[in-house]
């Protein structure tokens, strides 16, 4: 089926979904998480051949690991799908409503986006999120996976599309788009077939999608973060959320990947941090104004402070005040989140507001800038852009919405 | 100045308006309408230059009329500028806030994008609309108008710097953006530079705008907007919406082109409603089954259905059934506003719920699909996209949001 036709079909799905009851999305979840758990032997089997390729063709031990699945990663998988069901329905929500001097009802009321096409990388547990998350807020899904997880994403999707139609929806609500690469530039061109992307991985595919898409993108976040120590800071504070923020889990978007500490803080908090920081397994690449504080400081290169790590290393500098933080933080945010350690309300205050990013910090973990954190129990990213959704987005970031007016022959004068 | 050091002054100066008070930012707007009453004289001296431009060229008289100011036109503009000082800001208000379990409060909060790119067709009135629109929320405007209304357009963005520089904000939240097309796509390929970009026109500028740019852009209505009359209607009503959003004002996005009559409801309404459309000095473009009713039916040619007219002409059709009515709505609309006349429950609910479009109307005329009309004060635009804001556009939608997290030291466990 070609790229076209798939979407045609996706558009005839969304239309069904639109006006699905809650009660129909929630059984086909339920029976989504059963398909999948059914199907485990198969599953399994598809993603030892992926998993046999990529390690033939010498892919990174890392890699290998998040394309592996086990009886327990499918598991985790079912109970995405499960939870979802409990979630509430954003679909039909009133967000707003009035009635018109004249006797016109009008009502903005959440709707689905219609067709959301999933651009993503070889993690194949995306492939049941997604579609679970697409589902439940309506929506038809488009998934595009790797390549790498060919056979894994192939197998997912067979058992998600018999547990959606068991439940008496449309199969092509879960779609696996297969191809080279000009079945990508067609999904980014669909102007019309798709309704939004969202791209889902490192920050080359994520650049690909938003330069080449002509259909509305939702970024996801890379995540350069950052944590500012000010003069006036609780040390203890400041160093349990340097270690949490860094060394927590340093893969993920939210982990910190720059320390700027005050003048006046550093030779009283700098040797502590460095050396918890050391004993941590974490690498501190720093400006010569850190280095004199350890010599296991590797020095700073050039661009070292626009590196997202996603690994145990970390860049760090000391700055004269909190402008200069806050210049620090203008030049090399990737605008996720930012987090300040203070004891000063104003500079809590000036950074808070002043600080442009989906998220600002004050005295907090920046892990915590998380759906699940948030009580949104379920995320399919964590927008890095100011259009629609900024920060963890949940089922309601998954709608747009429409207005509905009842009158009762009412015309403009 | 280069495109990308006016794009970094707008930033430098969408930093100050950030944080600017909403007593400062309506100081402002009252200053840039007196400021902008105080250049009468430049400002229509300026516009006479445009105007014989364009009469030289041969430019089409309405395109002309468009383009013309007059002492009242600029007291209008003055005007939108005083009432948008009385409108309530929604930068700092919050969105929703809970406090966490472990303690950490979280409230999202409405930010300005920062810098906006307004790129519009040859109306100076969008000029003094859009700056205030984007002062008032907190963002940088950069104004690209056309270059056939450029004489006004630095005539009124001089008097409009002036009123926020003497109101204390910095000159280059206001800037027009000169050159040739190679600005345009500088404009348009300006990621990290410019936040959001908002076309104003016609669909090719649109369509241009939405097809190549990098930078997010909020795409507003082109409507080729539909009434369907039900075989349960009251023909009175029918009539009067017909009339009204046909004619009231045929030159705007939410005016009527199309009409579809369910076949048991032709016979009776169709003679009336060509009678009246005649004596309205409204062009039917019909299909036979419609030229049936009256000769003075012009055949509809192909593609007929999908011009978006905006003039005294209207496309009609008689249709079996719902099912047929919502089937061309949907292969012809452009998702603005869609309107029913039905007296019956059921044709109103599957017409709301299916029709994908901004705005569903149930007995009311499609003109009320109006920022004006909703009670918003003010409107840039309105959205036929489902990203961000869909609908009418004010205020509110011309922002993002930000997380703020408080908190006392905690980690992630």
């Amino acid at each position: 089926m070609s790229f076209a036709d798939q979407a045609t079909a996706a558009q005839d799905a969304a239309r069904s979904l639109a006006t699905a009851s809650r009660a129909l999305k929630d059984a086909s979840l339920h029976a989504m998480a059963e398909a999948l758990l059914d199907a485990r032997t198969e599953v399994l089997a598809a993603n030892a051949a992926d998993v046999a390729r990529a390690q033939e063709a010498g892919t990174a031990p890392a890699l290998v690991d998040r394309l592996r699945l086990d009886a327990q990663r499918i598991a985790a998988m079912a109970d995405g799908l499960r939870q979802l069901a409990g979630l509430a329905d954003p679909v039909g929500d009133v967000v707003r409503g009035w009635t018109n001097p004249n006797g016109v009802q009008v009502r903005q009321v959440r709707v689905p986006f219609g067709v959301v096409g999933i651009i993503y990388e070889a993690r194949p547990n995306v492939t049941a999120d997604a579609a679970g998350i697409c589902l439940k807020s309506g929506n038809a899904a488009l998934l595009r996976g790797s390549s790498s997880a060919l056979e894994s994403n192939r197998a997912l999707v067979t058992a998600l599309r018999a547990g959606v139609t068991r439940a008496g929806l449309p199969a092509d609500a879960v779609q696996l788009v297969e191809g080279g690469r000009e079945v990508t530039a067609a999904m980014m061109a669909a102007r019309g077939l798709v309704d939004v992307l969202i791209p889902r991985g490192g920050a080359g595919l994520i650049n690909a999608v938003v330069e080449g898409a002509k259909v509305p993108v939702i970024e996801t976040g890379t995540g350069n973060c950052h944590l500012y120590v000010d003069a006036a800071a609780d040390h203890d504070v400041a160093l349990a959320l340097l270690l949490n923020a860094k060394t927590q889990r340093p893969s993920v978007c939210n982990a910190l990947e720059t320390l700027l500490v005050h003048a006046d803080a550093a030779p009283t908090f700098l040797p502590r941090a460095l050396q918890a920081l050391a004993e941590a397994g974490v690498t501190v690449h720093g400006t010569p104004a850190v280095q004199e504080f350890s010599a296991a400081v590797v020095p700073a290169t050039e661009g070292e402070f626009d590196a997202e790590y996603l690994t145990l290393d970390l860049a760090c500098d000391v700055v004269p005040d909190l402008d200069a933080a806050l210049r620090h933080i203008r030049a090399h945010s990737t605008g996720h989140s930012e987090t300040v350690v203070t004891t000063n309300l104003a500079v809590a205050e000036r950074f808070t507001a002043e600080v442009d990013a989906a998220a600002v910090l004050v005295n907090a973990s920046s892990r915590f800038v998380d759906g699940g954190e948030f009580g949104f129990g379920a995320e399919i990213g964590i927008s890095t852009q100011k259009l629609h959704a900024r920060g963890p987005m949940a089922l309601p970031e998954m709608t747009s919405t429409k207005y509905v007016l009842i009158g009762s022959g009412q015309v403009r004068g």
